[in-house]
C-alpha cells in the first residue's frame, strides 16, 4: 500500500517556508506522496524554489489560517476552510493515510477528533511524546491532551504507547512505567495509585515495570511512561527548559575566559553530538495517538528536518498498522 | 538572639560521618552553636577526628534510627526515640531554635507537623526547593509534602515562599506564579485555574505574575512558583535527572575522541562553574515551611558541605523571622 501524507503547509512558526521545504525533502529522500494543504499561491511561492520534477506533491486549497493563540473550539468552529480542518478532510476521504501538522497542537486535535473519530475502546486520545535518555529514548504519554485523566485512561495510554513503542520503534516487549514520586507501590495521588492496580493485572499484555521517577526516567529505566496530561506537559517543558538552561549555562561560562572558549571550540563535535542526541527534531513530532487515522503534530518551531522526520514516521506509522495493533492488545487485555 | 540548630546526625546517605563533619564546619566558619543528636558513641566517634576546642557542640542521645524505606507514620509510632523525633524536641522545649535533617523526607516532616505544630491558617506544611535558572533560581512549593492539594492550600505556598524569599533571599517584591501547562488565564486543571482566581485578588500582597510554563521558569521569569505537590515532586526529579544527563552524555560524547576530551579538559573550569550554578548542595537543602519553627531537610545524599549549608539556611531562617512575616503577610492579604 502506498502511504500519502496530508501536510498542513500554514501550520507552525515557519509556516508555509519551513513546512514546504520539509515536505519537498520527504518526497525526494524517501519517495513519499504528499498532499501540501493551504494558500495555493503561497504554497506555489515557495515549491517555485525547488526542482520538485518527479515527485508526488499534489496540492489542496484551504484558504484559512487557525494561529496558535486561538481557542481551539471556536476556531474549529468558526473557520470551516482553515488548513488543518481540510488536511484532516483529506485523511478522512481516504486521498491521504496521515496527516502531519506544526500548527496549534489544541486545534489539530480537537479537528483529528471530529474529522476522524477516536479508536475503539480509547476514551480519549492522547500525546506521545519521545524524550530523550541516556539509553534511546522514553514515550510519554500523555503531554498534554488531557489535563485531568481517570486511571482507565492511563490504562489506555499505556495499550496505546506499548503498540507504537513495539511497531515503529521495533522495540521488543517495551516496559511501561508509571510517572510517579516514589517507586514503591501506594505512592502519589489517587490516580496514579489506582492506574498500578490496574496494570498489575495486565501482566500477560503490558510488559509493567511500576512507578519510575523522573530521575530513572531519564536513565532509560522504561520505553513507556504514562501520566495525566497536566504531569505531561509539565515534564516536557521542564526537560527543554532544563536541557536548554545547562547548555546556556555552559556558554555564559566558557564566555568569561578565552581559553575556555578554545576548549569548547575544540569539544565542539562532541557538544553537537550531544545535542543531537537530545534534539525533538530528530524524532519529528509528536503523535496523536488514540485517533482513527495517523496524526504526527509537529513543534510550532519545526524547521524543514523536523517536517520531513515527521513525516517519515506518519508514513511508518500506517505501513505498521499502529491503530490495528492498539485495538488487538485492548482486546486481548481485556480477556485477561 | 543565639540560634542554635540541632541537626540530626543519622540521618542521610552519608550518616553520621558526613553529618558530623557538616556540623563542625558550620560551627567553625560560622560559629553556630549546635546540637547533634543521635548515637552517641558514633557522634563521638566521627568528632574524635577534628579539632573541635572551642567550638559550640552539643551532644544529645537518640538511640534509634528511622531509614529511608519506613512507612514515616508507623515508623514514628514504633520509634519513640528516633534521632529524628529527639532532634524535633530539642526545636520543641526551646533547647534549639531550628533542625536540620537529612534523612527521610516523611519522617521529618512527620515529626515537625507533630512536634512543633502547624503555623496559624496554615493548612498544611511545604516543601520549598531552589531549582537553579538563568538567572539565580526559583523557590518551588510544593515539591512533595502534599501529592494532592486544593487551590487555597496553593495560595497559603504562595504567601509561605513570598515571605521566605523576600526575607531571606533578600527579594524584594518577589514575583509569584502558578506552574502550568500554558500561559494563558483558564489553562490547566481545575486546581491552578481556582488557584488563579484566589491569587489575583491578592494583587496587593503578593507580586503575582500568572501562570508560568517549566521552560519559562528556567529562564527566570518568576522567583517563587507553587504548584501540587505531586507535579512539584516530578519537576524537581526531572529537572535533576536531565541536568545529569546532558551532562553524561556530554561525558560519553567526550570519551569518543581524544580531541574532544583536550577541549573538554581546557574547558573545564568553565563546566564546573556551571555545574556549580546547576548544584543544589549550595543551597543545602529544602525548607518544610509552614511549621511552627524552622527546619531545613537536607537531599539524602548531603556531604558535608550541603549540611554546613543547611545549617546557615536554617539560622538566617530564624534570625529574619519568616515564620512571623508569613503570619503577617496572611493577615494582610485576609483583608483584600
Amino acid at each position: 500500500m502506498s502511504v500519502r501524507v496530508a501536510v498542513d503547509a500554514m501550520g507552525g512558526d515557519h509556516a508555509p517556508l519551513e513546512i514546504v521545504k520539509g515536505a519537498v525533502l520527504a518526497a525526494r529522500d524517501y519517495n513519499i506522496p504528499i498532499q501540501l494543504v493551504g494558500k495555493l499561491e503561497k504554497i506555489r511561492a515557495e515549491l517555485g524554489k525547488y526542482n520538485i520534477k518527479g515527485l508526488d506533491i499534489d496540492l489542496v486549497r484551504a484558504d484559512e489560517v487557525i494561529g496558535m493563540d486561538e481557542a481551539p473550539g471556536s476556531a474549529l468552529r468558526k473557520k470551516k476552510n482553515a488548513s488543518i480542518v481540510v488536511a484532516v478532510e483529506q485523511v478522512a476521504k481516504g486521498n491521504s493515510q496521515a496527516l502531519v501538522a506544526a500548527g496549534s497542537t489544541g486545534a489539530a486535535m480537537a479537528a483529528s477528533l471530529f474529522g476522524l473519530g477516536r479508536l475503539p475502546n480509547i476514551d480519549r486520545p492522547a500525546i506521545g511524546v519521545l524524550l530523550p535518555t541516556m539509553d534511546r529514548h522514553v514515550l510519554m504519554l500523555d503531554a498534554g491532551a488531557n489535563s485531568a485523566c481517570e486511571p482507565e485512561m492511563l490504562y489506555q495510554f499505556a495499550i496505546m504507547g506499548s503498540s507504537f513503542c513495539s511497531q515503529v520503534l521495533g522495540v521488543e516487549n517495551p516496559r511501561v512505567g508509571i510517572l510517579n514520586i516514589g517507586g514503591e507501590q501506594g505512592k502519589g495521588n489517587p490516580l496514579v495509585q489506582q492506574t498500578y492496580k490496574i496494570l498489575e493485572e495486565k501482566q500477560e499484555t503490558l510488559n509493567f515495570i511500576g512507578n519510575v521517577e523522573g530521575r530513572e526516567m531519564f536513565m532509560g529505566y522504561c520505553d513507556v511512561v504514562v501520566c495525566d496530561g497536566f504531569v505531561g506537559n509539565v515534564t516536557l517543558k521542564v526537560t527543554e527548559g532544563v536541557a536548554k538552561m545547562v547548555l546556556e549555562l555552559f556558554k555564559s561560562e566558557v564566555n568569561k575566559s578565552l581559553l575556555a572558549k578554545i576548549g569548547a571550540l575544540i569539544a565542539k563535535p562532541a557538544l553537537m553530538n550531544m545535542k543531537k542526541r537530545t534534539d525533538s527534531d530528530e524524532y519529528g513530532g509528536a503523535l496523536l495517538l488514540g485517533i482513527k487515522g495517523t496524526c504526527v503534530i509537529g513543534h510550532g518551531s519545526s524547521k524543514a528536518y523536523a517536517i520531513k522526520n515527521a513525516i517519515k514516521l506518519a508514513k511508518e506509522a500506517v505501513e505498521k498498522d499502529v491503530n490495528g495493533k492498539i485495538s488487538r492488545l485492548y482486546e486481548l487485555s481485556k480477556h485477561e
